[in-house]
Parts: structure tokens; sequence; C-alpha cells
């Protein structure tokens, strides 16, 4: 058993499924080893960011880590910005980053760099292995640290020399550490303020929007008559029918501020005090307003489920809580933009999908559409590095053979890793992606309104259009494997979703905005 | 005048002349300021990595730096990898990166990020600007390291506040540093060396490789009887009729190892001594074989070229050495292979070509193939970091609106940053692409069988083939506004070379090998 074995023994013993792999010359023997022990698909990316982003969405689906494997220090640098997305949704990922063999590093090869200094930033946990013989125990350690909840980014850095070096001995287990319980002043101080008959809001994130937090804050809500807000951006939100209705706060800081200022308590549940997402000249970073106090439930890690059952006890909330119905919007008709494309989707939507939105300024009124359809996971673009929301739609599809995944996909950021097309044709994923083409950084237009900037200059203009050339998303998806269709109204908007929801497989819609 | 627009002042006053960009809302204000001050060409890339390799490829023809405009941390990060690759050519290209309101920076908001941790390893000058009045000299400073000799990396985070902030005051000169003499110890020594009688080399790199320094290696090995050599990749080579035939250091280290034991003798001309590309069990990391010995007679970043004129004189060299003729190869017929390929274009490709050569193991052979075509530029993709390629020749087409540029492009590699086509279809650059479509990474099958490998396994298989499915190259050209067609034979290639070449804009050609 040569060093690479014993890494990848570990890892699978620890129940590592899943590889988002672009190696080169210095991870072959890695490779070789999956290849010579059962019990990890390699799935390969053309680009490392598309690795990255897979690895967090299947991390937000399966609730476990899989692995990347990716090149050395430049590789590795491809995958930041979906790793940046990966920390801010705190989702566990794993990077394999393969180095030079020790003795090479020395001769500063073309490939030498610092990649320490890379992976700081967005690595909960770094490590470079110091020789083959711990390969098993520090895989064991990068998993267990990526597994800590609420989940963490971990890389290692592993030599080459190692790779291929003869190990003895016994592989190392992974040893998770328990969910840190919620304190019962907490308990009592967010029970307090719910009792005290002034205006109050569960902010909610991580676990409490899976199914068993949102269930007990319905019961809370319904018993104190408090509101439910989740983050602007949730990794990941349980909807639908049979589900409480949960309000994002808003983008922009001045309606976030409008938003919040009804209540005098923010219960933080799993989360943390909404911030502006940019500085602006005269709005604050902090969006709890003045007249309202922010009380924390439970922390982003601990029992935030566990948590929110105790409160709806401690208040003698009914056990099982009026629940929206099934509400589906009408097929809508005419002209297609952001409001009829998200009516069409929360239209046609089976039940069971899973909805990655990356759909921008596009995106937004699909939210409230789908707010009752058949119950669904709705997974956001998070941590503002744009390009996630194939990669993550890619990565849950490999998480969730069984369920139909809908990428909601501006046409801006959908350039940035459009290469996870191919991978969803190589592994035939069930992911039918409609691409906002509104033909323009929408959203860059919008900040130059609010900078007073009513006529931008022809480089501003120039520097927030895609219109010329137009992207014809539809040859590219073909270039790639993935059949593609391109619609220009409401009504066929509706007839594609039907046809790419109908077929096993991917498929594109180019909605044209 | 506000703190972006001193900035841009002061660098229009540098000679900074095109901006490669990909901004977002913190460097609006940077963008306002390139529309109210003429003087920069902004030009928009769709991925970051596009704007970065743009800029090498800009550098290295131009011989200045352009800008990048880069947004925030991930945005920075999707362009460190042709970063990378421009630090190892030592391209001088500046980065402005924007960075959150410095009182923003406290809130944590989702893209906030180590931007200097990220920004270290592939910049050689690196700063936070600390007040808008600074801005002026913070982007001398910048450029004047960016054109310290041979050329580098600067990069400059610029916060958002500073760039609205209103600012006094004279702007600031860049002041550029003098190109280092050589010793006269070092010129004697390389003129004992020569005329020891003992079998030598020069190994030219960096300004050794332009015009001036070829002409005066050709004079010095005309009387001295030396080989001349360069690095494996050399960042810029002139090349063809009328300029010494230059042989690159072999790449794998045995083959590099057995070529230059011939020499007693290896002397140094604005390179260092070659290395390993990967370390390989058993080879050495440092390839000058034990019997040679290195003699430095210019250090990169000196004046090469002078040395070598120096060094010709001492030996009392001809004015006018012996040059190589115009030898073209015919126009090949029958199979499309690497060989055939590199024939095609060396038989067709116009005096004054820019030729970007990423065609990794389908580009070697059109090196031998054109020692001789007329005159032309050889840009070759350097710093292994895979992607350079397109963004490069988008780069050099920028800088030289006047010559036609040739991207030899492996298949694997172009995938990377395919969006550059886009930018060149927007600007209508001089640029015909021939993607060498091998439909693997054929260089990692290379290395398995170096490795012993004879039957790789499934997975292994799979990460190294491109194949499923197969890429179609035309359809993903024609949708970002680039003409293409495909070629499965040498005579077709070569029709759609001239095709290509004869026409004004970018052309695409999928050469099927």
């Amino acid at each position: 058993m040569n060093g690479a074995e014993s890494l990848i023994r570990t890892a699978i013993a620890a129940g590592v499924e899943v590889c988002f792999a672009n190696p080169g010359t210095t991870e072959m023997p890695l490779v070789l080893a999956i290849d010579a022990i059962p019990g990890i698909r390699a799935i390969l990316g053309l680009f490392e960011g598309v690795c990255t982003g897979a690895a967090d969405g299947y991390a937000r689906m399966a609730g476990k880590p899989a692995f990347t494997l990716l090149h050395m220090g430049p590789g590795f640098a491809n995958g930041i910005a979906n790793l940046h997305n990966a920390r801010r949704a705190r989702s566990p990922v794993v990077n394999l980053i393969g180095d030079h063999a020790t003795w090479h590093l020395e001769a500063d090869a073309p490939l030498t760099s610092d990649i320490v200094s890379l992976a700081r930033p967005v690595s909960s946990w770094l490590r470079t292995s110091r020789s083959a013989g711990a390969l098993s125990q520090d895989i064991a350690d990068a998993i267990a640290a990526a597994r800590r909840a609420p989940g963490q980014v971990a890389s290692l850095i592993v030599p080459s020399d190692y790779q291929t070096e003869e190990v003895n001995g016994p592989l190392s287990p992974v040893e998770v550490s328990d969910t840190p319980a919620i304190d019962g002043r907490a308990l009592s101080e967010a029970a307090s303020a719910l009792r005290s008959g002034r205006p109050a809001a569960l902010l909610l994130g991580g676990q409490a929007l899976r199914e068993r937090g949102l269930v007990a804050a319905a019961r809370i809500a319904e018993a104190s008559g408090c509101s439910l807000l989740c983050d602007t951006f949730p990794a990941r939100l349980e909807r639908g029918a049979g589900l409480p209705s949960v309000e994002r706060v808003p983008y922009f800081p001045e309606h976030a501020l409008q938003a919040l200022s009804k209540f005098a308590f923010l219960l933080l549940v799993g989360t943390t005090e909404p911030v502006a997402f940019f500085g602006y000249p005269g709005l604050p970073s902090r969006l709890t307003p003045p007249g309202c106090r922010a009380v924390v439930l439970a922390r982003t890690g601990e029992d935030v489920a566990g948590a929110l059952e105790s409160l709806a006890k401690h208040l003698g909330a009914p056990k099982s809580p009026a629940l929206p119905g099934l509400h589906r919007p009408p097929r809508p008709q005419g002209a297609l933009t952001p409001q009829s494309l998200g009516e069409a989707i929360a239209a046609v939507q089976p039940e069971g999908a899973i909805v990655m939105d990356e759909g921008a300024t596009s995106g937004f009124p699909y939210f409230a559409a789908s707010a009752a359809v058949p119950r669904y996971t709705y997974l956001c673009h998070i941590g503002g590095a744009i390009g996630g929301g194939l990669p993550c739609a890619t990565g849950a599809a490999v998480a969730c053979p069984g369920r139909k995944v809908l990428a909601l996909q501006a046409d801006g950021s959908g350039m940035y890793t459009l290469q996870a097309l191919w991978t969803q044709a190589r592994e035939q994923l069930d992911i039918t992606t409609v691409v906002c083409a509104n033909r323009s950084y929408r959203v860059l237009r919008i900040e130059l309104a609010r900078a007073g900037i009513k006529e931008p200059g022809p480089q501003a203009t120039a520097l927030t259009d895609l219109s010329h050339p137009v992207i014809d998303w539809v040859a590219l998806a073909r270039g790639m494997g993935v059949p593609a269709t391109r619609a220009e109204t409401a009504e066929q908007v509706v007839i594609q979703l039907e046809r790419g929801l109908g077929e096993p497989g991917p498929y594109l819609i180019e909605a044209v905005l």
C-alpha cells in the first residue's frame, strides 16, 4: 500500500464517495489509487471552478463532503472563487491538492507556487502533509474538520513523492465532534422576548431552514405571533406546500432596514446579524435597526433545530401548526420577463425538485412565485463569487440522482463556469438549466443608477453589456453535448421546461428576457 | 477630482493605454473615471482569467503593462492562474483590485476575503491603498514596479471609498529604474569558456530572444562555434528567415540531460539553469549535467542584449553573421496529425505573424517546421497553468493591431478560458485559432506510460478523456460570435487557415487529430 492508497482507503472508510477532479501529473498516484480501491466515483470537470462548485452543491444536498482533486497552486487557484462561496455556505468540502515532490520544490520549477497562501483565505482547515506515513491521519483530520458543524472547507496539500512511497500500519479513523448544545440562558432570553408582547422575528439560517427546524419555527410563530425570516441568500432552504413561508431579508440595505424596523427583537437561529452586501455611503454595514435588539438563540454550528424545538416546547406551542397548502401560479402567457419566467418554473416544477438559483436580478421573482408549490429544495448562490450556479447544480444532481434539478442561471454569471455543462452531459445528470439571457450585467446598471449615474458613458455602458456579440447559449450547450432550445415567450418557456424536466439527462433553455 | 480619477490620470501620464476588465460594484468609480478621462481603452472579459491572460499577452508584445480591473478577492482569484504564467513570463502587469469600503470590512460581508494572501504568490509588488490621497502615488509605484526589468506583476488593492473621495494636489510621476549593466568579470569568464576549445552553448532567455540579442548571439556562434539554445518554453522568441535558429531545451529531464551532456559550458544569458518541469524519481531537478559548467553572462533583468553585443565584440566576431534564408515546408496532404498541422501553419503563415503556442503535445512539431518561415514572433505558454493561450492571443492582438495572430491551442487547455473567444469577436481582433482536438489530456497519458502504467483503469482513463461527449468547438466558437469550421484532413486545414488569415476578425478551426 502506498501513501495515496492509504489516503483513499481512509477516506472511503469515512464515507467519502465522490471526487470532483481535474488532476495533473502530480496527482496521478491518487488517481491510480481511486482506480485500485473501489468506493470513490471520480467525476471530471473541465475547469477547477466546476469541481469546487460541484463539491459545494454536493455537500449542501448530501450533508457530507466530497473530495476535489486539484493540480498544484494554479489548479487550486481556479477553484478558489467557488470555495469562497462554499465557505460562506458552510459546506463541508475536502480539497486534495497535489504538489511537487518535496525534493523538487527548491528548484522553483514553473508550476511551483505558495499554495498555502492561496488556500488559507478559503480554508478553515489547512495542512501540508509531512510524510507518506502521515497521509492517512492527515485525511482523517481533514474529513473531521470538514464535518465539524455546520461544515467547513478543509484543504490538504499532498506532495507527489509521498503519494507513491510505501507505507504500513493501520488506517486512521475519522473522529466526528459532537454538535455543541445551546445553553439554557439563550433559550429563556428568547422566550422572554417572544412573550414581551412586542413584535419579533426569527432570523433563520443553516439547519433551521431544513424541515425539522422550519416546523419548529412554525410552531413558535403560531404560539407567539412572530415573523419568520431568513438570510438574503440561504445556502439551502426547504420550501413549498406543508412548510411555513419564510421571507428573505431584502438585498439593498435601505430596504432591509425598513423591513426590520418593525421588529423590537430579532432572534438569531443558526445565523448572524444581517449586514449589507456592499458598503454604501450614508448607510450602515450592520442592518439591525437601532430600535431592534438581536438575541442569539442558537449560533451557527450549534444544535439549531433542537434549540427551536426546545423553544417551541418552552412556549407551549401547538404540536401541529397550521401550514400553507398547495398553490401553484397559473401557467403564464405573453412576454417573457423575470416575473413570467419565475411563474413558469413555479407552475411546472415537479415534487421534490432541487432549484439552484443564481438567477441574480432575473431570479428574484421566482422566489415569491414558488412559495407554496409542491415541496422542493431551494439552493441559493451565496458568497457573491459569481459562477457558482451551474457547478452547484451539477454537484446537487450527483448527490440526489432520483431528483430533478433546475438551475435558474444569470447569463453573465453562467459564462464564468459554462464548462459545467460538459460534465452534466458526460454524467447524464437530470438538470434543466434556464439561462436568464438579459444580455447585460444588470445588477451593475442598477448600481450605477443607485450611485446617481443617469447616463453612463460609453465605456461604463460597454463594461455592463453582453449583447455585442449576443451569446448563443443554445450553440454553447450543444457544443458541450447538452440539448438546448431558445424561448422568447412565456408559452415557449413552459413547453420547453416540461420537455427538459420530462426527459432524463441535462437540458438547457435560453430564456431571452 | 476624486481618488479614482487621480489614479487614472497618473496611469495615462505613465503610458497605460489598455485595461482588461471585469469590474463589479466596488470598481464602478474606476470605470467612471476611465470614461471621464480619455486615454484608456477598457476591454471586457467574461471571466477574469481572460483579463489576466490578455494582460500577459499584451505585455509580451507591447513591452509595457496594461491594467487588469478585477472585483475583490474572488474576482482576483479567477485571474491567479494566468498571473502565475505572467509572473513566470516576466510580463509587466498591473492589477487593480477593488475592495469594500474600508469602514465596511469589519462587517465581514459575503464578498470579504483576504486579498493580500491571495495576491502575494503571484505579485512581485503588492500594496493596499491607505488613503484616497495616496492613490496617485500608489499607482505610480505599481507601474514602476511592473516596469522594473525584465517585468513584474504588481497588484494594487483599492478600497471603494477611496475611489470616490475628493483629492487635491499634483499627480505622481512614474520613476523608471535603469536596467542594471552586466559586470566585466562575467564577460571575460564567458569569453574564456568560448575560447577554451571545448563545446559550449549559449542558453538564451528574455531579451536575448529579441532581434538585437539574437543577431549578437549569431555573431558569437559564428566566431566561437557555440550552439544556441533557449528555455523549453520561451515567453517570446523572434524567429524565421534572417534570424538564427535556436533550439529549445527538451521537455523531459532525461532528454534535456542528454542534449546538454555534449557541452562543457552552458552560458546563461537572461535566464537561469534549466530545471525539470516535474520531479521524477531517479532523475535530478537541475538539468545542467555533471560535466557541464554553468557560467552566467547576464542575469534576467540585466542588459542582456548589450552583454551579448559586448561579448561578440570581445571575441572579434563578424558584424554580419550568416543567417538562414527563407524555407517553408510544402503544403501537407493527407491525414491531419500534429506534424502535418504544424507544417500547414508554417506553410501559410504570413510575414509578421504572432504565433501563440499552447498546443501542448500537439504543438511541438510546429516549432521545427517553422524555423525559417517569414519572420514572426513566437509566444509560448509558460508557467504551466493551462488556459493561457486564448487570452494571451487576445492581448497580443490588442497590442499589435496590424499583425495577424495565430493561436495554436490544445483542446483541454482551451476549455479553461474559452470565454476569450467572445472578447475576440467583440473587439474584432485578427486572430485565427487552431484548436488541436485530440480529445484527451494527452500529456497525462504520456505521464502514466512514463510511470509504467500500461493499461490505466477505467477512472484514470476517464479522467484523461475528453471524447465523451465530444466537444464541438465549431458550435462553441459560433456561440460566442467567432466564425468557425472543422478540418479533418491536412488539405482542409490549409484551406481554412488561408480563409481565417485572409479575413479580418477572429476565426476558429477545429483541427480533429
